[in-house]
């Protein structure tokens, strides 16, 4: 059975920050990423669609690569928003991260056809600024590590775009 | 005028190799990232889709990691091609490679609803691995600075595949 992540941080992303591609629940065609606690690690599980390919029965890196990237940005938020007293479920609006940089290493062929189960663990660098360090596993291969640097989304990013 | 790449390397690659959701020319839901020489740069030139948004007016970054990504594998293979006495428009064979490692830094907001062009340099590190740098602009705006690895494709990824 595929596990789940009952309650993501993405599910209470404000509206006006629920649109990412990667990761936003209001946008349609995008791929819904959602990002939760597991103990003391945050975990993102997404099944690729069958056109996010490499090659025929793997998946392109791109796609793992924006796995890690919203991951990260929302292991970042799930760290914050329980340094704020909160967790995912409350209802309480979490913070919103944007990505600083993003580094990926590509271990193995990332296999086609199964659930990808993204495992990150948050450090603090600055209030306003976290390092997620991911691991991409298939079933029990390791595909991909990568490390994210998420910043508290400035204001600027709203501002412009409106 | 939009700019354009005339020769792709992606237009030659052969049909096994022409799958991947980013660079693909025979994925249909794919990007469809094409990329060519502009002197002794590489140049990929994509505008993104309406949904590929990080929040309304901003694209998402991980459709610039893909594309920094593609523009990577495809630029590295640009150069081994014309370092095997070859350029794109021929019709020879290219060599494929894949990413080992992607680094993104992403810069500024990326602007939505215009075209983005990356910009390749490219320096080999050993006769089968390249490292390209390379640059994102919209317009005017260096938005992402991005770094590939790039190795020519192992034997075992095509057997796994088919």
């Amino acid at each position: 059975m595929e596990e789940l992540v009952l309650n993501a941080i993405q599910d209470e992303y404000p509206a006006d920050f629920a649109w990412c591609y990667g990761c936003g629940r209001l946008n349609e065609a995008g791929h819904h990423f959602r990002t939760g606690w597991n103990g003391e690690k945050t975990v993102t599980i997404y099944t690729p669609k069958p056109d996010h390919l490499a090659l025929p029965g793997f998946v392109y890196g791109g796609l793992v690569a924006s796995l890690i990237d919203c991951h990260g940005t929302g292991s970042a938020a799930l760290v914050l928003h329980r340094k704020n007293g909160h967790e995912p479920g409350e209802g309480a609006e979490p913070p919103r991260f944007v990505t600083a940089s993003l580094n990926v290493n590509f271990m193995k062929p990332t296999p086609h056809g199964i659930p990808l189960k993204a495992v990150g663990i948050v450090e603090e660098i600055h209030p306003k600024k976290f390092k997620v360090t991911t691991e991409v596993y298939a079933a029990e291969t390791l595909c991909a590590k990568g490390e994210v640097v998420a910043v508290v989304m400035p204001s600027t990013f709203v501002q412009k775009g409106e």
